[in-house]
């Protein structure tokens, strides 16, 4: 699963090549889909708290979820969906915004790195230091040469965090272009989704193409062996669900990681709580 | 429910009272108790959104769940439950340890301060505040006039909260001396649940009568009309997460956030995405 979505760096990316309907190495159909991502609930819970005991043993290792994609992809859906599968207490979930004055003020991955999961958490970003490539670039919010220079900076950064124990899954959910007008046009026929319309968003489907080719440049430049991205047709909801669980399943299995050892002695505490402590 | 299980301030709580099985206007039995509780999370999570998106039109209310409760009485168990019934991304969850050096140099509501939950989300504390007047009572880590003051110091500061448009909501998972030492005993049984036992909860248990004294000060001066303490019998984990669960529906239901009206004009935004955009 993970060879079948990754994107291959450095080769020129095309996204008009790819379908945003398809369901690569998927279920059947919804109803497969949706029953295969609750069952995979139990075993992403079960690995999270692995993950979390291995770190009070002092094991450094943790998750990133990086999530992008245009207005209406499907990020916080995902958030909602995805990791409401696991059990919160362990989640560090970072929706970034505009920046603010303060963040203004500093390199563009500060507030990235002060956002980090701790060792034995799963992080996720609901969008990311990839803005600054993205719609920075597309709105030509910084010189060209500094957005230039970005993209090596992000791959240092995301070097570093492999060399800390952060596992980095990056994940572009691709939606089309109508797909995108469908889901706007839903939040308009329900006065109760009018909150999370914004006309802007219509003003940005105008630079739809200078995303797209924003987007492109971002995934061949920085799929890295340490960070590759993920490309996750997202058109069907429940696909798209099953697909970023399904890679995180993956990645979690992968790491294995195991309840620690007690380091205390077993028999006598038993023995004293038996006793009448 | 919400005045079943709230704890009267200022009246001398006797904790010996309260029998840590009781179910007070609970359902009959655990699997009703199960039952209501998946029910009510449908409930959970769309009066969350509701309070989420009507803090993006200015409404500045929030919830703060504050969780307190003996080793084993289920702190990290109602998290994982409870606020696991609601989406992820609208949770500020925050687990208080023994303070670090940094937040040893500052008044001990700093770093509450800084985990408070902005508007829209609901804020859960895994421990909290009151550590500093419970531990900190039973173990001598203040002087003993500095505890003295700390209980007025901390209704001025939930007082504060009220005024802000925190609502409030204090938690005592109450555990019987006996289910606390099953529930040891059972860690120990599996290796897979070292990792959560401390010998030293052992020594606590020696200390159990002067925590129940110092959560019985603590209930009985802070149990505030604009912060009120609920207790809930917590031997029963179905009954304690069904009791958290209801305590907050009751609490987002008075609250009755509304979804805001759009301030933008609907039947444009339509016609400019049917006409191509």
């Amino acid at each position: 699963m993970r060879e079948v979505l990754r994107v291959p760096g450095g080769s020129g990316v095309d996204l008009s090549s790819y379908d945003a309907k398809a369901t690569p190495a998927g279920p059947r159909d919804k109803a497969a889909g949706l029953a295969a991502t609750a069952h995979m609930g139990e075993h992403l819970a079960d690995l999270q708290e692995r993950l979390w005991a291995a770190s009070t043993a002092g094991d450094r290792r943790r998750v990133l979820l990086v999530l992008q994609g245009m207005d209406t992809s499907g990020k916080g859906g995902t958030v909602k969906h995805v990791i409401g599968l696991f059990n919160p207490s362990g989640c560090r979930i970072t929706a970034f915004k505009a920046p603010t004055h303060e963040e203004r003020q500093h390199s563009f991955l500060w507030r990235i790195s002060r956002a980090l999961p701790e060792p034995g958490e799963i992080g996720i970003f609901d969008r990311s230091h990839y803005e600054d490539v993205l719609v920075a670039r597309v709105r030509a919010l910084a010189p060209r040469k500094e957005i230039a220079r970005r993209y090596g900076k992000i791959n240092r950064f995301e070097k570093s965090l492999a060399d800390d124990g952060v596992t980095v899954v990056k994940v572009f959910l691709h939606i089309s272009y109508d797909q995108q007008r469908r889901r706007l046009l839903k939040r308009l026929d329900n006065a109760d989704k009018h909150w999370k319309f914004n006309p802007g968003d219509i003003e940005d489907r105008a630079l739809w193409p200078a995303y797209q080719k924003a987007y492109q440049i971002a995934l061949d430049r920085c799929s890295t062996p340490e960070a590759p991205w993920f490309l996750i047709p997202a058109d069907r909801k429940w696909y798209r669900n099953w697909a970023v669980s399904k890679l995180l399943l993956e990645h979690l299995e992968a790491l294995d990681p195991r309840y620690p050892k007690a380091e205390f002695d077993v028999e006598e505490s038993r023995a004293r709580l038996l006793q009448g402590s």
